[in-house]
């Protein structure tokens, strides 16, 4: 009969496999919980709708929806796999807003799905950990929210010199935007040229301005603010130019990035005028994760969101948070040689020497798991150059054999796979204190 | 705007739930990480040939399917989200069955979706743990999956009075309907009516028996084959009905019980000639598990399963595994009211007594997480009294005032809320060694 495949573009984990994503998300948890985030879930549908209603057309695009069972079923009860965690958040924050405490610190890491063309960093199921605060618009939430990212990939053995964040505020470029010519409906059409920017070639973006419509003065100082490397840089820009309007969110992006360096993660950020996220639902300061080198996409990407609520139906609240995949990260800590070893670990493995002591192992590994010692055995006797071999495949520390004249002695024979020594033991003795070796 | 709901039937897990699934999740890696098996996963979804070619009708009907994209795609790639893991495993396993060193043991713990009726116990999506051992055919398989379901159940509190394992084969099964008169093609009418019993009418099961064409002799025998409640007394029966060709299948559960037995778990197991398990691939032994009132559905459910790897083009291979929900268990554990308190859990809170101090709480907190406490804060001062509150209903073990005449003086105060003492404690001394008090 023909083989199944799995599903296109989607992962299967095998054991060695399943083991560097847990890994992953262990990372990612702790780090969320030494700061105080609470874990959440939600189911791996939702109603069409939500999607529809909060995000952007290039997502609600690339949903998996689920085949309504009646042909006649209404639509307003369709159901998609989520795509991303946003929307769902919103949803059940707004479902119980006034009951939570504040600010509601929130983390998940979340399975899902998107129906994109398959590429490098780029698969149809994946998984995202998502950080959020809701209910404090205070900037040391902002820069909160980015430390927690550092510290996880920090604790992963990444460095500030292997990976940045760059930071920007929506606010403030909207601001500098409109003080040098810019309208307010031409700022769409410029966040998606410079989103683009360093992607593509020069030309192609001074194209992508130019179809927006402006003066070719205007693009000249859009292009040396973009230039500008620090905020002070930025407020020198400014005052040459004698721009008003901006301050105020400068003033906001200059807490921000004065609550990173106290919280740590100073070295690992800079200003970037380019990044504006595509989403349109940012309203101050956002950010990107890159490594230094350019060479994959964005690790993680987010900001802050302070409309988010009134969209599903809350009351308006706060918001700042951000998600980070684990394909693109994964392929950072390989390029950098930075995965830890996926062999699996194993305490004891446990061998009868001949068929007949096959039931007294057991007993044995029954009282090494109660012990809390990760067990294994062999089920019968046999070539006991392959059973080690099979112990030393299995990550055995210890091997217990069972058998032979130390057992007629009452004894058991345990052989130390690192220092490859060996002990005898009495059985007794060893099922009473089986962390014991001698 | 309106509300948009979450999806019917299925959960949101808001930090209090979130925290019991992921306590039953960790009590089922914990227990099958120390049985010596190893993590796994597939993705959310499957092509729909693949449970079309295994799984039972009933599941298939259950099936929530992927809408195509276009509306000429090929009936080969629709997909639909995974019901039950089974086929997953089993195609998993046969694309790599030559380079698995045997025997295989595998565990996952797996998000999944039926479209069901929802009732009590029944959700459209909820998390199950399977255990499997492919590549053994020895009993001792059959016994160590069966022991590491209970030794999980054991590390959640819950007891052998309070849950029992009732095991049987379907070879042994098959071998007494056949001696005591039923023909082979009569017996999946007769299975599909044991899986009834207890649960309707006896006068109903009678009538069941009666369709499918059997002597009201060959009924009173099989109710009496039913009666016995342990191997002894169906080994008594059949020797007195002087039956033949059950006696390997005997030998083997024997064999099973005895390892049972040698394991620990034979307080929990007794035999029950009424568990036949409803699906068609399994080939031995099969056990359900239940909690003794029985006032619930069945907790969890396995056997052997020699045939399954042939089905998706894989070689022959012996199999032995269980599928244990979370839906169950979690009414079970709440029924006994053991399960564990939902309250988060925080080492630190940190407090900034006037606004010019929250800068300095940012290091503090900084320094604390990076000593791996699970530490929050206050972004601002206010009321002290509703910010202590705040602390405790994080479950604050300690809270750090920042600021005040401590603060003056180079010093922190230190209140630890279980004991509700204070010291006082130098800021230098403090980041140096944050896990002190005094």
């Amino acid at each position: 009969m023909e083989k199944i495949p799995g599903v296109k573009y989607m992962r299967d984990f095998y054991p060695e496999e399943m083991r560097l994503r847990l890994w992953i998300e262990d990372h990612w948890r702790q780090a969320s919980l030494r700061a105080g985030f609470q874990e959440w879930d939600s189911p791996i549908m939702e109603y069409l709708e939500l999607y529809a209603r909060k995000s952007g057309d290039e997502i609600v695009g690339q949903l998996f929806t689920i085949a309504p069972r009646d042909a006649d079923a209404k639509d307003d009860k369709r159901m998609a796999i989520r795509p991303e965690m946003t929307p769902s958040l919103a949803r059940m924050i707004a479902a119980r807003q006034a009951a939570l405490p504040k600010p509601i610190k929130w983390f998940c890491i979340s399975r899902m799905c998107r129906s994109e063309r398959g590429q490098r960093g780029r698969l149809r199921e994946f998984w995202q950990w998502n950080v959020d605060v809701l209910g404090s618009p205070d900037p040391t939430a902002d820069a909160e929210v980015i430390s927690v990212a550092v510290n996880a990939l920090s604790s992963m053995g990444l460095t500030s010199e292997e990976v940045e964040v760059r930071f920007n505020s929506r606010t403030l470029s909207a601001a500098i935007l409109a003080a040098v010519g810019v309208s307010s409906e031409q700022q769409p059409g410029i966040y998606a040229a410079l989103d683009k920017r360093g992607k593509i070639p020069a030309e192609a973006l001074r194209e992508m301005f130019a179809k927006v419509g402006l003066e070719s003065a205007v693009v000249d100082r859009i292009e040396e603010a973009m230039g500008c490397k620090s905020l002070d840089e930025l407020e020198a820009f400014a005052s040459n130019q004698k721009l008003s309007g901006h301050k105020e969110a400068l003033a906001n992006l200059r807490e921000v990035e004065r609550a990173l360096a106290l919280l740590g993660a100073g070295d690992w950020c800079r200003f970037d005028p380019g990044i504006v996220r595509g989403l349109a639902y940012y309203t101050g300061p956002v950010f990107e994760i890159f490594d230094r080198k350019a060479n994959l996409r964005a690790l993680a990407g987010g900001g802050r969101y302070d409309n988010l609520l009134s969209v599903v139906g809350g009351q308006p609240m706060p918001g700042v948070g951000f998600g980070m995949g684990d394909v693109v990260l994964g392929e950072l800590l390989k390029d950098l040689d930075k995965l830890p070893s996926s062999a699996m670990e194993l305490d004891d493995f446990v061998i009868p020497l001949d068929d007949e002591r096959k039931w007294d192992v057991l007993e044995i590994i029954a009282a090494l798991r109660r012990a809390g010692r990760r067990t294994d055995y062999a089920s019968a006797a046999g070539n006991l150059g392959k059973l080690m071999k099979r112990a030393d495949q299995l990550g055995a520390a210890r091997v217990v054999l069972v058998g032979g004249d130390e057992w007629t002695r009452g004894n058991l024979k345990i052989k130390d796979m690192k220092n490859r020594t060996e002990a005898e033991i009495a059985v007794k003795e060893f099922l009473t204190h089986p962390a014991r070796s001698s």
